[in-house]
């Protein structure tokens, strides 16, 4: 079985980091149960819109992202029994490729570079299921699609949904 | 139709730019048709063969390669009437991603980032066309395979074959 599987809100958590970096440089509070159903730009003033926007731009924004839960123990278990994809659609951001390389190497050393993928849209994947958070990428996806769940996807109800890695083990182990 | 393009010896000049290394360094005067049937490393004596298999993980490499001719005018007539993406199998190499990006920002802007995916196998790519110069991406491509004519696949006689963008123009425009 193909598997692919996102990077950002799935294995690499962007959406605390946009948080943080927010709340440091604005002196904010912001939790994140007061974002559910919005993207992080959403949940803060107009003014500073932009500049959470540019977070994805930044040297460094994706080499120092945390780790989702249980993702480093699930997909070295599933990477035993399937064939196992990262797919990140990273084009946007030149920056983020050697970062995205070098970040998987750092904590998914088992994926090798062979199964790894970054790409512009992810429509021209051919396989079985794909994990991932955005309803874009998984509409079009002609096998499974789960959407892992992130703060700004909860309201989605059009998918299949794993709110954790255990329940990708669930499914999928 | 739904069209993937390799990079290196399709678009980007790379066993010429192993040569151009090669004689500078060694003060050779290696010419392009001794190479045929060969890779480049097997061109040279053995004591010098891992200096050109070194070449790719240079920086500037990849930045500094030349334009294989006609392919310019060629992928943007074809980029206007399909669904045209540059493909490159580039993970092996995290020091190329940026630099492939930048080189066809330069030269091939009218392939937006949405249409451009670096990779490790082309294995799980779901299209119509497959122009590529490895045997080894278009044994498993699905579709229509055709092969890019480089000094290195001379020999190669499985799949249909173009010798310059003015047979893909003939083929596909």
């Amino acid at each position: 079985m193909t598997i692919f599987v996102d990077m950002d809100e799935v294995i690499a958590d962007a959406y605390h980091a946009h948080i943080d970096i927010y709340n440091q440089e604005y002196n904010a509070e912001i939790k994140v149960d007061e974002c559910y159903g919005k993207e992080f730009w959403q949940c803060v003033p107009e003014a500073h819109q932009q500049s959470i926007k540019d977070h994805t731009r930044r040297d460094g924004f994706f080499q120092n992202l945390k780790i989702i839960p249980d993702s480093q123990e699930v997909l070295e278990a599933l990477s035993k029994k399937h064939d196992v994809y990262i797919a990140s659609a990273a084009m946007e951001f030149p920056q983020s490729l050697r970062e995205k390389s070098d970040w998987l190497d750092e904590f998914f050393p088992f994926i090798p570079w062979q199964n790894r993928i970054l790409c512009g849209n992810k429509h021209v994947l051919k396989g079985d299921v794909l994990i991932d958070d955005r309803s874009k990428n998984l509409g079009p996806f002609e096998g499974r699609s789960i959407m892992f769940t992130s703060p700004h996807n909860t309201q989605v109800t059009l998918f299949e949904r794993a709110d954790t890695w255990r329940d990708i083990a669930d499914k999928l182990l």
